[in-house]
């Protein structure tokens, strides 16, 4: 049996630790690794290409393969929103296929050089198949992703993207509005006095808005649906009068905590 | 010289670490500890008489003293806020004088089983004099702080109040409110699948509400002001339509983020 042929366009955090996942292997595949501005038909021949640049980047590539690429080959991304790629996706011609993926790790420091061939061990790597997947190719992604470690789930890219609102992308924003509000009105001396309460919250406000800008482009919807909750809750918290809302919001946050821990 | 006497009134976190702390000492004081609910007549004849109870207890607390206590003693507290308390010392007899204190100290878990000796070392613990206060009661006090191992820094209470409803009271209730909101829209097992970025943010999510009461209701004016202004600032993040907003916010929080790990 021929060995599988991958190539990984795009090879920062994501992109380099698939690589390094893929090299524990016994038998690893063969590895083309190009960067987001290489000549894509160094992809040609290619069984299966994973999309590992940022979202706007994967969707402008996308095209870029659809004209260039005659042969048949499996693609999938690894962007943290899917409902873009995977309508980007339409577009492709009968050769190509797309099945969009999310591995579910992150890591403090992005870049090639914080890869780590560990980095996808026990996380979930979500894909999102749609109606012109056929089983036979969501199987081959299947065992790529469990190749690197990771345990796949099967979901919609539109419940994708509507999950992912609200367990990353509304953290990732409230914490960085947090840090942005706190620093204001406390100042740099004012902050030296902050508890381990505040420091402890606040490791995502060091992300680059140049991470997050795609993220949130590409699920506006979504993301204001959560802000509007977010906004809700925080209104009856500032409204309430007597203490039962403050002690509802903190019981019902305590219980969701513990779950998400044991999880 | 004869020893100090100090009594502690409320045995918990703050109050078993300020105990094992001062038990560190070469000469300690003698230590009466008492619970919020034994008789307050024991701690006559104490020099200095330390209130760790929540902050609603050691108001009431404080007018008890004023009724039983006949020797000269200087009081303090350990509370979250800080004017509250200070309004309700300014009907003490003249034999008591209050000063303010607030220990920023926390531990993932409170009660006295948790307290340490080390608590407090190299922490800054907050003292809010007031007009009526004696240089040498301050003095005294901050020679008691710093005999626990923290770092006493001067400042009004209205001030204090002020500072701590961004940097602590409005970081508690975001944390809650979007662990609430997150948990409610993602279900058990929405949760499951959620990065380390949540899982990181929201241990503040496990903090008790009956905590937090106390905290909130005297200090409500300066926390709504904090959250008018973090409701403003995911309103501006939810309305935008160029990327230049979110630039903004995020580069400003980084910038935020990274003098708060520094100090």
């Amino acid at each position: 049996m021929e060995p599988l042929r991958a190539a990984i366009v795009g090879y920062g955090l994501i992109g380099g630790s698939i690589d390094l996942a893929l090299g524990r292997l016994e038998h690893p595949p063969v590895i083309q690794a190009l960067d987001a501005g290489d000549d894509l038909a160094r992809a040609s021949g290619a069984d299966l290409i994973i999309l590992a640049a940022p979202i706007s980047a994967n969707i402008r590539i996308l095209g870029e393969l659809g004209r260039t690429l005659t042969h048949d080959a499996l693609i999938t991304d690894t962007g943290s929103t899917k409902e873009a790629t995977v309508a980007a996706a339409e577009a492709l011609p009968a050769n190509l296929q797309f099945i969009g993926g999310h591995p579910i790790a992150g890591a403090a420091a992005g870049g090639r050089a914080a890869a780590r061939a560990d980095l996808f061990d026990g996380k979930p790597w979500i894909l999102t198949p749609d109606r012109r997947t056929r089983p036979q190719q969501l199987e081959t992604l299947r065992l790529f992703v469990q190749s690197v470690g990771a345990a796949p789930r099967v979901m919609d890219a539109g419940e994708h993207d509507r999950l992912l609102a609200f367990i990353s992308h509304l953290p990732q924003l409230t914490i960085s509005a947090l840090m942005h509000v706190a620093g204001n009105a406390a100042g740099e001396r004012g902050l030296a006095l902050a508890g381990p309460g505040l420091r402890d919250s606040t490791r995502l406000a060091a992300s680059s808005a140049a991470l997050w800008h795609d993220i949130i482009a590409t699920n506006r919807a979504n993301v204001n649906a959560a802000l509007d909750d977010l906004i809700g809750a925080l209104q009856r918290l500032r409204d309430q009068r007597d203490a039962d809302g403050l002690a509802q919001v903190f019981a019902d946050a305590a219980s969701w905590k513990e779950r998400l821990d044991a999880s």
